[in-house]
């Protein structure tokens, strides 16, 4: 595909560029583009406007529709967003080892871009900004590949962002939107591997899966969450059911939110009747297992697939075990790496569930909704990763970055 | 493909244990196997035998021949190799980072094993010890796919460690070897996605190639190393042709050796005829562009061709050029992002080349031989990665791992 071509090799171009520039002229580029997000709100609401008629004319309702929609509000928060961006400190560069070897040789570890970042993501036109934004910092430019419901948003969105860049004297190619939005674009992309040295999915487990199966450009995993909160039987009951309330219900909608809780059978009769109330009152549908449902009248009956369900709603699964382990097999039968929490305050169980539980996150005592780049004190987040590679949980600037090993001689050779 | 599949899921279960083994118990492991393998080297020279007569009636010699052999000294080094490993610091559990968030929250960052772990390479059986060693000490499970040329050496040796393994009471399926030597066992191993964390091919830039076109797993890209020394206007003549000659000349057959040489315009006639007459004694063929070739009487005529290739042999292509740009430009434009070098007495030449240059290794006045895990310091290596994801350079045991975040809290819930 000539337009995917294209734009991979001016990326590239302006990659070179972005190694080499400073981080004053990375943030005067964030804080202009903040700049002209705020005076051309009215030519970008126009143009969102488009995306929000032909979508409610296609039938789009509810939370996608919710997620198209812009508003002063709302560009007045991609705008303080790239401003918070300029305010960390640039990753690039740092030196984060340094060692002499007996030859005399110094081999150190410097943090340097990526290079070209590509990103294929949904109607969500806040991404645009967001993500140029984040990789800008990170000194690699940037290809943006967004859902075709949004294609008027983000056009006139990367039209402001390019006049930033072009103001600050920095090449208008470290940010391009690819604007054909059909599959072929997308697949497109996954084989770059000439130009891309990453791809982000940012989306549903649709999307995600695709990218994942498709791609032979490196690709960072992110965002799917199964979350499960295990409930102890050495459990404080008023912390154990604070927590499982606040995963299920702070946020209902995001990958962060827990969808399972576990919880053992010698606590569970002190558990499950004031856990179930305190969800019920918060409009939780509840499906249980055989004991569940024997101690709690208004669960409904879980199937199978309950336990594999990531519900991104107001439904909750809930299962009694037998024992610590049982609930660590679960966790790791069911679960997909992203966060999970034991509440407990027996230290061999917590330490147990520490070691043996292989995801992203793993919490004791705490809610599963802190799986975040704000919340763990990166500053911002691109994602969340939940592979193995590279970057697992959180991902903030550093992990959007690659490093290099430099090394200081004076004539050694190798005998 | 059945085998695949089936190997995947024990490979995952055997990984659950190494998940929780000590220290010591790997150590045992690495130690007995060690023991093992000398005491069956009659067996395994048998076999490797077998593997021997197949290839030299199939016309195979020279180095391909020479990598498939085995003898009682190579044996013992692959049992050393072991007792190195097992000495090594274990890479698994270190908390590389722990901060408390202004809520009380203690985030911490630990090292944890990758899970299993792919390996597909070729007729190498000394590979099959090393990176089940490698992978074993990481605490991952190894599924290994050899070339079919070394197939009953690699069953051979499979079947000893595994003895070890079962000695030791550790589950043998740690270990397993595919042995459907296939195209379509590779391409399995490449949609695993469902069991296999990672992929390593080893090998030659046509087998990593297949890998990265077609594995839907996480793969590191390995080896190809297309090297450059760039002798500046301000080199220490005699550093320079030590350096050149050295990264020529030492091991030509490997990856970190160089393969083009570029020299500064101004220098050129002073470094060339001292250069070329060192490299001909050593019996390295030259390939120059038209200056080089008017100031070296022996020097063929490179074509645009040897820009890009790999010798992997005694030849060199060398090149004049009018500026450090000039040579930063043909380095991103010809290299494999591998290693490179520049010879200067120069400060700003030296810091800008270390800057610009975007490959795993950037030296200074050091051959580029040294990219190498035991010359890092690593103590042993499992191959050298030229992509930018996850780990660049030199891999040794902490970059065959994955990180988990492990939280403390106490009753954190998200407002």
């Amino acid at each position: 595909m000539e337009e995917i071509k294209l734009k991979g090799k001016n990326a590239k171009d302006a990659a070179k560029f972005l190694n080499k520039a400073s981080s004053q002229i990375k943030d005067e580029v964030l804080k202009c583009a903040a700049e002209f997000l705020i005076k051309e709100s009215t030519f970008i609401l126009s143009e969102n406007k488009k995306d929000l008629d032909l979508a409610e004319t296609n039938g789009v309702k509810g939370a996608l529709l919710d997620r198209l929609r812009l508003n002063e509000e709302r560009i007045k928060g991609m705008a303080s967003g790239l401003l918070q961006i300029a305010a960390l400190e640039d990753p690039i560069g740092e030196i984060i080892s340094m060692k002499t070897r007996p030859n005399g040789l110094s081999i150190g570890k410097m943090r340097v871009p990526m290079g070209v970042i590509g990103i294929i993501y949904e109607a969500r036109p806040n991404v645009t900004a967001d993500a140029f934004g984040l990789c800008l910092k990170a000194g690699s430019a940037t290809i943006l590949r967004g859902g075709k419901e949004a294609i008027n948003s983000n056009k006139a969105i990367v039209k402001v962002l390019r006049a930033a860049l072009k103001k600050q004297g920095v090449p208008e190619d470290c940010l391009q939107l690819v604007e054909n939005t059909s599959r072929e674009s997308a697949h497109a992309m996954m084989r770059l591997n000439e130009y891309l040295d990453l791809l982000i999915p940012r989306g549903g487990a649709g999307l995600i899966q695709a990218v994942v199966q498709n791609s032979s450009v490196p690709v960072i995993e992110t965002g799917v969450g199964n979350c499960h909160v295990y409930i102890d039987k050495d459990a404080d009951i008023k912390k154990a059911i604070d927590i499982a309330v606040n995963a299920k219900t702070h946020r209902p909608g995001v990958c962060n939110a827990t969808e399972t809780v576990l919880i053992h059978q010698e606590i569970a009769h002190k558990v499950l009747p004031k856990l179930s109330e305190k969800l019920t009152e918060r409009n939780v549908e509840l499906r249980g297992d055989e004991t569940v449902c024997s101690i709690v009248p208004n669960a409904k009956k879980a199937e199978k697939e309950d336990w594999d369900t990531e519900y991104l709603d107001l439904i909750l699964a809930l299962k009694v075990v037998d024992s610590e382990n049982e609930a660590i097999e679960h966790i790791h039968q069911y679960g997909t790496k992203h966060s999970e929490s034991i509440i407990t305050e027996n230290y061999s169980s917590a330490q147990k569930f520490l070691k043996e539980i292989d995801a992203a996150a793993v919490y004791v005592n705490a809610s599963t909704r802190f799986t975040d780049g704000e919340e763990f004190g990166f500053g911002a987040e691109i994602g969340i990763s939940t592979q193995k590679l590279h970057a697992r949980g959180p991902m903030g600037l550093k992990e959007i970055c690659s490093t290099k090993y430099i090394i200081y001689g004076n004539g050694q050779i190798r005998e």
